[in-house]
């Protein structure tokens, strides 16, 4: 049962786009985005709206910055955290792309990218968008209680991030822009439940399941964790990097020296009272389509490992007194030599 | 912009397996079921518990059918209705699995076979497991009202199927099981949204849907109609398949004399108060992996395209006032020659 496959024919991420909320905009990655706002309702009638108005940006902005036409993207893999992807079937709708809906929570953009990856890959398609997002406010609402609360989350707790993220993935670089990234293979995750109840602690149901596929991705691909410039979580956040990080030092490997994760860059924690960091599937997503893809574009990163990690909880699992399965997906994406 | 796929290496069906609940087991298709039960806990403690482990008893019995170990399968493609995939979380977890979680809503079972068929066609696994499930409790308090207000539904709507289905998607037929069944292409659904907003109207929300593939599949693999034995949609109901049939007539495509919906097919609509038909994911996945692929096996039929539909909606939307977008995609299947 092998979880890694290692493409014969490496797609490209041809080209990406970030939209990211306000708070984003404001922390260390802000200048990293390709489009910012200061209005968290992106001119909506609701927050789902305007999660979905994101979405539509981003891809928008990914087709745009590659130049192809509408009619040359085969289809669209994308999902989002809030029941029923609705954000996703909004969001997405009027562009009449063949669509794939995927729901790994946190994950999603490492679940999109690994089917896009495959139906590219394949030959099934040239171009295949790959796509998530999440928004604070429809995710508390989604989850948690609703913001007219003012609800208290204690310091373990993450902060959702408010932005969509869009990647391109091509059978072929059509255009010069630069050092090709490809992905030269995925590992699919299997879900970890180590028996985590606390939803205000999602790091900790989380670093199980990243420290699964980060170690079946070096066992099967023969890889030493040296190989990667950097591993890159999606949003484990301060409490969920550490338990990973030693997870993995008890099995002998060794990432302190080259471990990231989105959700603790995010923000600066100091001062914008994210807590534990980021999460939601946008963390991941806006983090890779502005900070990672770019370090691989200008070549700082010759070879990344990509692994967005997903907290498998509903408010119904959780009211009858269940645990929170986790999954994570890891992505090889390599630059320039 | 092309919607399908023909696969070169055309990947086969190789074991499939059904769990039904009571009100299905008393239908005219209680026959062809694998497990059926007379307990829609299933044992279970509460509703999605017994979601979960019909979805577990049907993979498990799908396995054992072709007598392959877990170890030879690659990985399972599987959703269902619940927001964040609940019912899968739980039912998938303990089998440890490579995962790829999917959400059409009731189309979930076409899109989970499609996924599965692309990563066996393009040779990334020999064995990946196709599944999806649903529950008449879990989808009413999911979706409508709790079951003890006793509300009453009007006869547009349809009553969700309590089962599972499962199928083993393998690149090679090992065992002796008589006419290979293949999986010839697929046809990836686009969102279709003509502005219904009546959720007991689910009908007339995905004919469109379905129609919208249907002729892709048509349109582009060059096909007739009536090269089909069968056209099957999911779950339109008795509503929402005499509006199918209409746009289809309209197109100047007439597949009245071999049209089938599994949700008009699994209830006796006389006797069992079922009002429009059956519905949910289960719906066209037991009817699948009971019916329609026991007469593909038997060779009553050669070739028969099966379309789920499904609804995209949630009561977040609904109550925001929005309409119900809907997709469907269309798998071809093919027994002997």
């Amino acid at each position: 049962m092998k979880q890694s496959i290692m493409f014969k024919n490496k797609p490209i991420v041809r080209s990406w786009a970030s939209v990211a909320g306000k708070k984003e905009s404001e922390g260390p990655l802000g200048a990293y985005f390709d489009v910012t706002t200061d209005d968290d309702m992106y001119s909506g009638k609701n927050w789902e709206q305007a999660e979905s108005r994101m979405q539509t940006e981003a891809v928008k902005k990914a087709i745009a910055k590659c130049g192809i036409s509408y009619n040359e993207i085969g289809g669209i893999v994308a999902g989002d955290l809030l029941g029923q992807l609705m954000a996703t079937s909004f969001g997405i709708s009027q562009m009449q792309f063949p669509f794939l809906g995927v729901y790994g929570a946190c994950s999603t953009m490492g679940e999109s990218m690994a089917v896009a990856s495959m139906i590219v890959s394949a030959g099934f398609s040239d171009n295949v968008v790959a796509m998530t997002s999440s928004h604070f406010a429809t995710a508390e609402k989604q989850f948690r209680f609703p913001l007219g609360y003012g609800n208290q989350r204690p310091l373990s707790a993450t902060t959702t991030v408010t932005g969509s993220g869009a990647v391109i993935i091509s059978s072929k670089e059509e255009t010069e822009t630069g050092i090709p990234i490809y992905i030269e293979g995925v590992t699919i995750g299997k879900i970890e439940d180590y028996g985590v109840k606390d939803a205000n602690n999602m790091g900790a149901a989380m670093a199980p399941a990243a420290f699964s596929v980060i170690m079946a991705n070096i066992r099967e691909n023969e890889i030493l964790a040296s190989d990667y410039d950097c591993i890159i979580t999606g949003d484990l956040g301060v409490v969920g990097g550490r338990i990973l990080n030693d997870m993995l030092l008890h099995a002998g490997v060794d990432i302190t020296d080259r471990y990231m994760d989105c959700g603790v860059e995010i923000y600066n924690l100091n001062s914008q009272d994210a807590h534990s960091g980021g999460s939601g599937c946008g963390c991941s997503a806006i983090t890779l389509c502005g900070l990672i893809l770019g370090r691989l574009k200008s070549g700082e990163w010759k070879k990344v490992l990509f692994v967005p990690t997903g907290a498998l909880l509903s408010t119904v699992s959780l009211h009858e007194g269940n645990t929170i399965p986790a999954i994570a997906h890891a992505i090889i994406l390599k630059g320039g030599e």
